[in-house]
């Protein structure tokens, strides 16, 4: 039996998702200390799942995109963002959703993701099999890219990149977003540039469970455990399946 | 008085809407002779709309993409893409829509447009007032175009151009959700790289009641009643706020 019972934290993420949902076109934007958007739902959402996940599991940490945290070498940390895609929320676009995330010691354990105006819910133990609503999910089967094949990336990335990828470019806005449709295999891949752990965390564990690797884009591996106390990345990302990663890196050159 | 009842259009729109929803996640993809993705709810929801159109308007015309139709010089010219965005509906993406344009005399005369997971309605008559919902729209005001802004651009525009935009880019995969966005002001502006005549009629009378302008690449403007024969644009086109436009083209290069 597992230690977290992942239906609750789903039942979690779709209440902080429809919380989200009452606010989406209603809220006026702000801005944080690093110029970055942020909106009255974001803290409200916060709030609200670090109750919850403090009197259910008062021994484990919480890092959120809000209000911060620090791992204290629990065995458990949690990373939340609230609305992961909050300039997409903001401008009324709809691939944005609540993402949790658990590492356990250091390590994808746990994530789930709900994406409210879609209302699909995307879960996975990161060494079990990967979801979408009821359905298994899993990563893309193609074996060569056509036109008609589709990779995300991030709304940044033609200022630092060029792109020769053969299908179409899309960019959602949310990196949990990126992940759920990498995971599901309707993206073949994704690349993301800029991210912290609290977007990354549920992403990793739904991206491992539906068999998609993460690596950087110099090919260097990922190292989670520095992104508990580092945040960032160090490098962009590429996902998915293990035979078409060399191709996507192969597609992407700095300017 | 209007001779054409927006808000029965309107009705139809959300009706289409819903019926796409439902097939939402649940339809198999298919190819038409020119490789371009359909489903069964792109033909269901056309013939669903003609029959509405031709009981309550049978002297019009009637365009549409997945049944053709021909513009037999009547006043009143319909041009129907069932879902608008075919291609973001089957990868499970959200942004596609149900896209409604009425030509008179070969010019845009009103568009309705209705986003179905998003449950937003933008219309107009292109001589009046755009909303999304009850409230009135209108393109962007900002004088100066930074890294938080946004423009909308075709998900194989890196393919053929290099974009030096500073903001961000955002690929949506639907011609009729860009007009929605640049309409409203969210996005900036948008390039529109390949549409036919379904795709952007209900988008033209919406840009042209929020304050945008369409102008090809090269700086020529557009010409619509050629669209209705032809159907296809025959080079891409910006749109966006008049004080806008240049700076957007300034940004855009072929590769």
């Amino acid at each position: 039996m597992s230690v977290i019972a992942i239906d609750e934290v789903r039942t979690w993420a779709a209440e902080a998702g429809h919380v989200a949902r009452s606010y989406f076109n209603r809220v006026a934007p702000e801005r944080k200390a690093d110029r970055s958007p942020v909106t009255q739902a974001d803290r409200e959402i916060e709030i609200m799942l670090r109750e919850r996940i403090a009197a259910r599991y008062p021994d484990h940490d919480i890092i959120g995109e809000e209000q911060g945290g620090i791992s204290t070498d629990h065995e458990f940390v949690w990373c939340l963002d609230p609305i992961d895609g909050t300039a997409a929320f903001i401008a009324g676009l709809p691939t944005w959703g609540v993402s949790i995330g658990i590492l356990r010691y250091g390590q994808p354990y746990l994530g789930v993701i709900f994406l409210p105006l879609i209302e699909d819910c995307y879960w996975a133990y990161a060494a079990g099999q990967a979801f979408r609503n009821d359905e298994p999910i899993h990563v893309s089967t193609v074996e060569r890219i056509d036109s008609q094949d589709w990779m995300a990336v991030s709304s940044y990335a033609h200022r630092q990149f060029k792109l020769d990828f053969p299908g179409k470019i899309r960019s959602l806005s949310s990196v949990a977003a990126d992940c759920c449709y990498v995971a599901r295999g309707s993206a073949v891949g994704a690349m993301i540039g800029r991210a912290n752990l609290w977007d990354l965390a549920a992403g990793l564990s739904l991206l491992q469970a539906a068999g998609a690797v993460t690596i950087g884009l110099s090919g260097a591996p990922l190292e989670v455990p520095p992104l508990v106390t580092q945040s960032k990345l160090s490098e962009p990302i590429i996902i998915g399946p293990p035979h078409l990663i060399p191709k996507l890196r192969s597609y992407i050159s700095r300017r």
